[in-house]
């Protein structure tokens, strides 16, 4: 049989069709089908409507070898995936009796009477293969259609994941013969997305030719530039040397900005660096309002190197417990680099942390003036035995974008004061 | 003319079939539609396939009145949806004079030549009309076919509200007839989504049919469950009256779990009932490292309600920061209520707060026992003249899905304690 090289992905459900809920599935399917060597090549997103999805998955078997629908296979009316997908396949259905018990034992179990409606989960097209989901009560479906298939998945993720990694893996697996596609990541910041692009975007242009291109996506988010580097391997040692040597291009053009080529954000770079070196930090917050302390701890295993700190939202909070002088406060502003430096070293000392980080600033949207707009925030990071930095940044942005941007800012500055190289 | 009442989305891009990007850009412009009474019938999701796109704008038109599509608009060959939607309606392009001077001249104001590549961005279809981008240099363009239309926007989305919520709002107000999509949404906290779906279930099945349905969904995400109602309005006071009437009677059936039914965040109702009381507030959070304080300062203007607190995140900070006797740690463990209420009541005394909360728990993956296994968290609340608060939690999840769990779980119990009805 001709092996599964591309896919396409067919979301069921009208809220999905709202403002309210984008199809995140779908990220999930593809890591899975690309690390199996199939590709994706479309996507599409349908309500609880039987005709158009028929229509919708004719369209894809006529593009794709592989076509796989999440959603839709609950026990409501509302739940059409299996009558249209069986429609576009011209089968008829029929009840599957183990199907059935197992339905009607996992009621018994909870002392429940199955409601009528759940019948409608036992009944699948004539012909498919059952994928068992541990996770609840809408199974999985395998339709073969000659050379090509189509697999029925529930909505709900954890279901729809459960399947995926349990029943669905070694049929794919066995399907699938194009080589995985290889993936590497590089993670920057402190520069923007077009300053990124232009460093690279000569250097990569020539790999998108030649007989394993390599396709490369910047993405842009929340303070932070990634670089998304793939390439259909051969499985040989020289594809996978190719894409590292690659990464080792792109990461020595743009210098100190990448804080890792493996994927690793920025909160575990700090982490490692900071058990490297056997240290512990502290942080003192004023506008990010604890969203450093919350993404350094959001690391399993980081209360080995975070001590805790303090959010000094309110000026007297500084003074209390940071030890910032009022007078200090009164001369230069709570947003400056006096004050930072202040907070910075005294949540260092009182904690008996070896760093100290200090993040103040206006978040906005009120609280600017004419010398410090929205957007003005100061880094502090004071290191036991050696000279403090600071450094005052301009951001753009709504509030959560400053506060954002202040939080990885805050990360790099503990980063550099961290790296030898950046002393 | 025929006013458009349905849409399809479609999203362009290959970085959109990559495991790394979803679509999102499809929600804001949902919203939008559904306000000018056009809903959106389907979705669909391209690579940088010219003839791809061709094939899914033609199918498009076969369904729907209005086709948007978002990418693909930049200078280079991968940027192809001009030429694809000119190839699905049969128009020729011509280069744009206007479209090219403008071009030129933001390359001239930053001193750079115009690279040759940026030529594309001024071919528009005939009969085409540019919307300005006042963010970019990629115009969006507005293609009349017969009584249909396809829109074409660019894909970053700060461009593409640009001309969303500029040039083509007025457009697309004069074309749409339909009424707008009026929209209600019941926030709640506390209970599992199948314990809601169970209470409100049976009541609002009896919307679902009528001349002007009400359609309900249920979001379950980070320890709180939406439910969003929608109905087609007549734009009528009638209209509007009985989805408040629906609101009615589903917070009612759900009683106090319901936090708010104008969309208000439980952060901002929490902000709200501390100003009614004139209370400020302090937080001593442990596994949650800063969460709940990076959470209660998200609201613009919290600075009014909130002092900041202390992230104890090493018990030697909850003894010399908060107060907590070494000696109550020894006996009870850190994560046990006579720690958690010393935590509380420590951080509103030290930090001179009306209202003091406290957060200890088990976040894992490590660090769970047979007694209290990983989820376990305590959250406590002290309020100033009246007896503290404190409970117990077992919550399921990996570590982010335990933290966020307890950031929420925090902000309930605070919300419980302000108000009079459960205090």
């Amino acid at each position: 049989m001709r092996p599964f090289r591309t896919a396409e992905i067919i979301a069921v459900g009208s809220e999905l069709l709202t403002p309210f809920k984008a199809d995140t599935n779908s990220l999930v399917l593809t890591t899975r089908l690309n690390d199996l060597g199939i590709l994706v090549a479309g996507k599409a997103i349908a309500g609880d409507d039987a005709e158009m999805l028929a229509a919708l998955v004719r369209l894809a078997l006529a593009r794709v070898d592989l076509v796989v629908t999440t959603g839709g296979l609950g026990p409501t009316e509302d739940d059409v995936t299996r009558e249209a997908v069986a429609g576009a396949l011209a089968l008829a259905m029929h009840e599957d009796p183990t199907l059935m018990r197992a339905i009607e034992a996992r009621f018994e179990r909870r002392g429940l009477a199955m409601p009528a409606s759940n019948r409608r989960q036992a009944m699948v097209p004539d012909g498919a293969a059952v994928l068992v989901n541990p996770a609840g009560t809408a199974p999985g479906l395998w339709i073969d259609a000659g050379e090509q298939a189509v697999v029925l998945l529930p909505g709900p993720p954890r279901e729809m994941r459960a399947i995926l990694d349990g029943d669905l893996k070694p049929r794919l697996a066995a399907r699938s013969g194009g080589p995985p596609v290889e993936r590497r990541v590089i993670s920057t910041t402190g520069r923007p997305e077009s300053a990124v692009d232009e460093v690279v975007a000569p250097i990569y242009g020539a790999w998108r030719s030649g007989p394993l291109p390599i396709t490369t996506t910047i993405l842009a988010a929340n303070g932070q530039i990634e670089l998304h580097l793939s390439a259909a391997s051969d499985g040989s040692d020289a594809a996978r040397q190719r894409l590292d040597a690659a990464v080792g291009t792109l990461a020595g053009a743009l210098g100190d900005i990448v804080f890792s080529v493996d994927g690793q954000p920025l909160e575990a770079v700090v982490g490692s660096g900071l058990r490297a070196r056997g240290w512990r930090i502290a942080a003192a917050e004023s506008c990010t309002g604890g969203g450093l302390l919350s993404r350094l701890t959001d690391i399993p295993g980081s209360s080995a190197y975070v001590i805790g700190g303090v959010v000094a939202y309110e000026n007297a909070v500084k003074v209390a417990d940071l030890g910032v002088p009022a007078a200090m406060i009164e001369a230069h502003g709570a947003v400056s680099e006096p004050v930072a430096l202040a907070m910075a070293e005294g949540v260092r000392a009182r904690l008996s942390a070896d760093v100290g980080v200090a993040v103040t600033g206006i978040a906005g949207p009120d609280g600017g003036s004419a010398e410090k707009p929205v957007g003005t925030v100061v880094i502090a990071v004071a290191v036991i035995g050696r000279g403090p930095s600071v450094r005052t940044y301009s951001f753009l942005g709504d509030r959560a974008m400053i506060r954002t941007q202040s939080v990885v800012a805050a990360l790099d500055l503990v980063r550099r004061a961290l790296s030898s190289a950046n002393p």
